[in-house]
């Protein structure tokens, strides 16, 4: 495949991940005849917009271990990915694979990862930034690309605690990485670059990422559009778009408890207490935002992590609800869905709203992309719906 | 208690039935401090509007059989009334029994009919409506009312085959009644006798009452307003709040099995196929409306009548959907909950909003009831969420 | 693979359907390294049998249309059986394809068979049954077998009226065929072609097979060990294993709803009311005979073909139960699973148990492979552990 | 009611808790007229044993807090005892309330325990057994009757750390507790007084009561029976109804998550991780002990508290398993129930058994009620079927 000179750069964070594999693998699915599903970008919310075409979005990426070939080959095995598609795929694997840049590993992955990662978690701060810079301009210059777009998809990152200045919209960060302490969030870094290059940045994780204030108004004062945080799947998805119906009929939601148990890479990650807390955090904040504090007496999130399960995550949630008079009720759902399967195409889908805001001159925290995240940045409203109506609107004043 | 000179009558047919009987109750009970949870009216949703109160509420209505302090100790048996409430309204269930009129039974119910009520079936379908009118009119004068509403609860009639003038918006309904069949679908003599005592007409049943055309133009034309058909209580509820889910994410639904569990009147009258013919109808379309009749291959409805349930009904629904590159995946969900106890607080609901509709001037079907019903008239919109959007515009305009 | 001298034939009626393939790719499984999971004949309980090896089952058979590529790319589509075991196994299914006798069709499929078995079914059932007979004997002539076991596993038959005469344990089958009407249940005749032959019968469907007395009791005198009815794979099997607890508990279950859905050509043909019966009847009649008739007010079991699941049988069950003092309790569950990996290793369990039965002399109905069936011949003992228990004294007595 | 000279004392440790209310209360359901579901001693399987009768079972016991008459009326209030009941049984209240001994509180109940229980709080443990033994003497003297068992019902205690004499069958229990420490578990004092008074033990709890060695061979020395532990109630209870059916299939259990929400003092107390951590180790440990190690790659039991429950618990269990050839599948359930509701006729089984036990002269632990318990005294076995077994024997050999 010639690069193309209308093609955009799609640069994964976790390049050599299960929903990286997908969407790599998707794309070229896309161009063999797979129909879209799952992509609202292809439906007729869409249609009058000037999209990316997905023909024209070219993957490049970071990551710290791994092998995309072996990657491909596991999906196929857990009936993610087809192996027709996998078989297919190939020689794009290989090109994908020959430009892979060495990413930024958390420290306790230390002996996981491989040699030239480790080395650039060794720099400071601000070379780690130069160099992903120039990872960006090289993929640029191979792929004789017109633009790019930077999205995060790799495992969550520890909670770290940062200077109050990352808290003020108006520092700017660049200075202050330069009092950045040795084991510094990845996830600013990678937004930082993909800003200073002047390429959208989205954030599918719970990692910080361009939330922090000063991350957030730099990229406005930058003119960078920015999309985050936190892909809203599964379980959150079906809280976001059910929890509604509570509110609206006026019942009185007691308790709801939600077990999520799963089995991928990310879910080994989460049994470091650490990485998991800020992943419960945005799955725990939906419910009161939409029901309110004290319509919910008590809300509980668990996550499991079930090795045979493998990329199937699958959630039970247990709703316990008062009505007229006083009568006490229930409901309750399972949820069993891929991660990669659901996540992917939605990175399609936030790839290309990130590159439409950029091409409309939006700068900063793009609001209309609420529907998409557990913990839309800047963006109180949690009901799915609402963020549907946000998204809505958003397009008709666009198009 | 002494008649208010504020109050209003709330007409219901099938005074005696669950619904109704718990409607009673909760108008005690509120006047007595339980919360009004299930209530939309008492949200901040409808702060600005001028409702009438749930204290100047009075009911009277219409039975074929049956007896009120049956109805209430079968109930609080069942765990849907509180008992104390049961034990405090004793006086009340007196006075509404004292004042209760004959109703028109199905034809199949016959056995089971007091003698009044199967006297009246025996009527022309317009000296049936004349004694309705009656009905109305000496509940109003001996309640010194200032209005009334009806509400309609009585079971699912059967599918009944009329005259196309009825499917006429410009016919006079009270003209066709004089060739109307012995056997005439008493939901719309209610309707009638209700316009034509300009009183707004609730349809809580997925009996036609104001639907057809001819009668849904009748009331625009003598400026009353209609709402209907069938209270959309419970599977149907999450079916019509969960389904936006799907299409807003481009999943698509392979099937959606719903089976539904109930062990009440309601229950046993659905064992006759005729009579479940249109709830089932009601239930099933609102899938396709949502999703696009292309997007589910295979939708199916079932009920079971389950007697040990009463008037507990289980809802079990299994969804099976596929994402990106073909992959399969499923939701299910249980719903567990008390038929009368969601029901009467969106009979209170309905019954306000209808007067105050009509106290704005609203003549003929009212729209912005849509999120009420399982088939709101003249109202293509299922998706749960559009039509709380509906009803929210339409309170913002009025107030 | 060259015949072994001390093969046996495996003769599948249905050769070409779900199961049969899953039962030949498994054999090949088996001898490439695959665990024996789901067999029981291959845990400690058999060790000191003296059972024929799976390397030394040969797989012969009738069906009446298919292909068995087909059936197997099918079945590597449906992630039922694992693509390296199809690619390996390519050239065993030409080998079994090139030996594949014609099969007696029910007369509705008579569009959808191949010309041989349209031109069987038009034989008299005498003759018929001595094709069957010469099926046998070629296929152990062809194969230098030492003998043989027929399995039947084609879909459910519908039910037919037959002569009292068949209700006879001492009637003469064969002398009764002559007066057999032309459409004679093709699970009788097979039963008869094997009993003559020498060889046992095994009848994993509610078809009549070898159950009818007259049948059941020539065997008994022939000297022919018959099990049967309708394997118990799925929902059937948890129901016999978990309505003992409740027996067990003295608990009173009030309604027992069983909602099962699949989508496999079994699915499509139980949507005719004909053959659905049967199936229903076996499914339902397990709970009665455990829990007692008074013990269970209400009990439902039905079957929805819903085409997207295709071998995937999903089935959701809800148990309305009665404890201490009247207080109503409730269960449900739901069961997911693939049909054809369930029946697969019963289908090899049951053939080794019925060739060690006759190694032992047993002839007749095997009442030991209770635990197998829904509607075990001669066995009302429907409680799961407690067939596992006649199974377990049976083989104590034997080894 | 006055003293009956046939009578024997229910003497119950917790005697105010939601189960010992049910079960005086239950007592008094059977004498007037409600049905004994629940209660196995009342099923053929017992039809010749000489059992003592319910209506000669005199309740008396231990609590350290609360009021019978507030237990019942929360009961009634949760729909776990009838209200009838509940205004029937006032006066039965009123004896038993005014006959409750002090109990002995764990350190961390301090501050909500009367002040009786405080004192006797604070004696050295031989002091503690002492009075224990004399309110038994009391008891039956002021009941006058022929004998007892005390059912140990309170909540679990913490795990503590005790010499190691008391893992000797050999040791003199009564020696050792010259030297137990201030904080010695209370379960273990009832014990010894119930065996010193010559009356049955049984520990419906998982704190140590009887089952360590010391205590254990003493009561086998001492020719009483001791029976326990920890009442198998509900989700264990179907775990190891349901666990055999998949050993016997000879299906892989790759996962078994199993999650507990509950909401009475139970549940509150289990929010202390030490007084979980008894409890969750009894429900885990059966399913290694059906499956074997090697089959439970991963199994996982968690318990929440959620207040709203109350007496409800909602168990969700998902099993993820595979089958032949490598297939993977699932099976999930949904447990709700009373706890109480299920506990009482359990408590009224044992300790008739015990009783019997007794009178067959038995001494020391009785194997025979292995399927009452989730973790039964010197019993491996935990297949509730096999555990069945066990005890009909024993009930066969006895009669």
């Amino acid at each position: 495949m010639t690069p193309d000179p209308l093609s955009y750069g799609l640069f994964l964070v976790g390049v050599r991940g299960s929903v990286a594999t997908t969407v790599l693998h998707g794309l070229e699915g896309l161009r063999s005849g797979y129909p879209p599903v799952g992509m609202l970008t292809e439906t007729d919310l869409f249609s009058d917009q000037p999209l990316v075409s997905t023909n024209n979005l070219r993957i490049s990426g970071w990551d710290v271990a791994g092998d995309l070939h072996q990657s491909a080959a596991e999906l196929a095995r857990l009936n993610v990915l087809p192996r027709d598609l996998v078989d297919l795929s190939a020689l794009l694997r290989d090109r994908v694979e020959s430009e892979i840049a060495p990413g930024i590993p958390e420290p306790e992955d230390e002996k996981l990862v491989d040699s030239k990662s480790a080395d650039r978690a060794k720099l400071p701060a601000k070379e780690q930034l130069e160099a992903l810079r120039g990872d960006l301009r090289q993929w640029v210059e191979s792929g004789r690309l017109r633009g790019g777009v930077v999205v995060h998809l790799a495992s969550a990152e520890r909670e770290r605690k940062l200077a109050p200045e990352w808290m003020d919209r108006d520092a700017d960060p660049i200075a202050l990485l330069d009092s950045a302490p040795i084991d510094f969030p990845p996830s600013i870094l990678y937004a930082l670059a993909a800003i200073l290059e002047g390429m959208p940045y989205v954030n599918f994780t719970p990692s910080p990422g361009a939330s922090l204030p000063a991350v957030a108004g730099f990229a406005s004062r930058q003119g960078v559009p920015v999309l985050g945080n936190d892909g809203k799947t599964g379980e959150t998805l079906v809280k976001t778009a059910l929890a509604p119906m509570f509110r609206d009929r006026a019942l009185k939601v007691l308790a709801w408890e939600g077990y999520n148990m799963l089995g991928n890479r990310d879910g080994a990650a989460l049994a470091d207490p650490a990485r998991k807390a800020a992943k419960i955090k945005n799955k725990d904040q939906v419910l009161p935002a939409i029901l309110g504090e004290s319509a919910t007496r008590h809300t509980g999130v668990s996550i499991d992590f079930v090795p045979s399960l493998h990329d199937w995550k699958t959630a039970m949630d247990y709703i316990h609800f008062e009505g007229f008079l006083g009568v006490q009720m229930s409901m309750q759902f399972t949820w069993h869905a891929s991660d990669s399967a659901l996540a992917a195409p939605l990175v399609l889908d936030l790839a290309r709203l990130a590159l439409l805001a950029q091409s409309r001159g939006h700068a900063g925290p793009l609001h209309a992309a609420a529907p998409f995240f557990k913990n839309p940045i800047e963006v109180d409203e949690q009901d799915f719906h609402r963020q549907m109506e946000i998204l809505t609107k958003w397009l008709a004043v666009q198009s």
